[in-house]
């Protein structure tokens, strides 16, 4: 079909009038990327083992996520339990809802979990200072008194000086009913669309998804109420999820940041808060824009 | 599959500790979702059928666009004239790209364009302000010197006085090359991830989607170069393109819009702004986390 338009397309090119001169492209400028690939291997950090959920999907698709025991340890430790109990074994990914968010687990229970899982985690929904260093971003953020970065996360701190993880792009969140204190991480959600930062501080976030993005933000929508899925569509089933650290060594994903506050991560931080690199620099940019680079480690 | 394993559930729950006591759900407290509710018909404006480009898909799906005169007058101008000549008769949606942007068009050519069509655009990525009634949406802006509303969009004052629309999810821009002048509103990208500002003031924003979304944001991420589809991937064919003011009457899909600056528009935002009803409120949000409310038209 192509093709064909194309061929056509020649035959009446020659009644159109000569295309204008192009305006020479403009003088490549430093891009955000260009700041990461110049930074030397002793900035970035690896992830440890421990820290990747490692979710098989029908199909041999996967989805990798970092977990963040640093802001959720008391719900990280629970889905470590679920994982290597086999507690998702029969899980589906069953609920997908545009420019918000798709989410997994069994689906309405309560099914019992394994032992050790704490029914009722603290909220952990934002932390005290203490422990982080944290990077101003730069930009003014309208969800909190300053956006920074700590330990290769992105995080708000608050006037009243304590600090949470923030719901940008790929983030991994608890699902809950009203109540505050429902979710114990059995079912969990991804950000699929723009910020969902009106979830900071109310809902606990356990992690982000590092590989396979595509694999829960390409679903179909869900038709039913709350983007559930209706009985005429498919779930997605959840084969297996792991720990990384759990598999052979040889199978381990692994997967390093860019350390926060490196020369490198500075360079990069300034670089995409002012993009020259489209033409116009912004002033400034969103924290969710901003994200700290991460990439598979070569074995 | 789920049934057998809630009758596995049946049988150990027994050996489980009793569920702790849940928290009682909290006050109900007005949504924006609520103040859009409230509104008295009189607030909501129809979205002339000059301004609403109809793509209809394979496989009977449709995507419709609002298109912004008020932003780029050249740019919709060639729309326009590009619909009603069936220029985009063969055209497909070629480029998925995750948390990225939905790309369609002919692809590469350059095709000849229909009579009428004026091949360099001037820029049209920002404007003077006469004319525009801007209320200001009240949260920092990272891109801008102030965020606003006018005329039913979102968007950005700048320190030099001009106005841009800005590229919110959904919102709908012409591809170009390298060259800021290359492009004539052929090849049309809508936003599908998290926020696009980056592009303000870079790309012509001709639009925004307000029905179909899902059509372009749950397609298949293409695995070719810059997100364009490979050669075993299919991509969507577009059958039809028109202007709904070009439409049978009966036919033609009707939207309205709340009135930026109406009192229900001010209430929205602000419970927007600071949602509470998921418990602890924000000091304020993303112009993009605040769309103008837009809805169906009852006949």
């Amino acid at each position: 079909m192509r093709l064909a338009f194309a061929s056509l397309a020649v035959l009446t090119l020659a009644a159109a009038p000569p295309p204008p001169p192009k305006t020479p492209t403009p003088a490549k400028v430093r891009s955000p990327g260009d700041a990461v690939k110049a930074a030397p291997a002793t900035d970035w950090i690896e992830i440890p083992a421990a820290d990747l959920l490692v979710m098989h999907l029908a199909g041999g698709k996967r989805v990798v996520i970092q977990l963040a025991p640093q802001f959720a340890p008391v719900h990280v430790a629970n889905i470590r339990t679920m994982a290597r109990s086999g507690y998702w074994a029969k899980a589906t990914i069953y609920r997908v809802v545009d420019n918000w968010v798709t989410q997994w687990g069994l689906g309405d229970g309560p099914f019992p979990t394994p032992p050790g899982v704490v029914a009722r985690p603290p909220e952990e929904y934002q932390r005290g200072p203490a422990g982080l260093t944290l990077m101003p971003m730069g930009s003014p953020d309208p969800y909190s008194e300053m956006g920074a970065y700590a330990d290769g996360w992105p995080v708000a701190k608050q006037a009243g000086g304590t600090v949470n993880p923030t719901y940008c792009y790929g983030a991994v969140g608890v699902a809950r009913d009203a109540a505050p204190d429902t979710g114990n991480s059995s079912e969990l959600f991804a950000v699929i669309g723009a910020t969902a930062r009106r979830l900071d501080r109310n809902y606990a976030l356990v992690g982000r998804v590092i590989e396979g993005m595509e694999n829960l933000s390409a679903l179909p929508r869900g038709t039913a109420e709350m983007g559930v899925y209706a009985k005429d569509q498919v779930p997605t089933s959840i084969t297996a999820v792991q720990i990384a650290a759990d598999m052979p060594a040889a199978k381990r994903p692994r997967f390093e940041y860019l350390r926060t506050g490196s020369p490198a991560f500075t360079d990069y931080v300034q670089l995409a808060s002012h993009r020259a690199d489209y033409g116009v620099p912004s002033p400034g940019a969103d924290l969710c824009a901003v994200p700290v680079p991460v990439r598979k480690k070569k074995a």
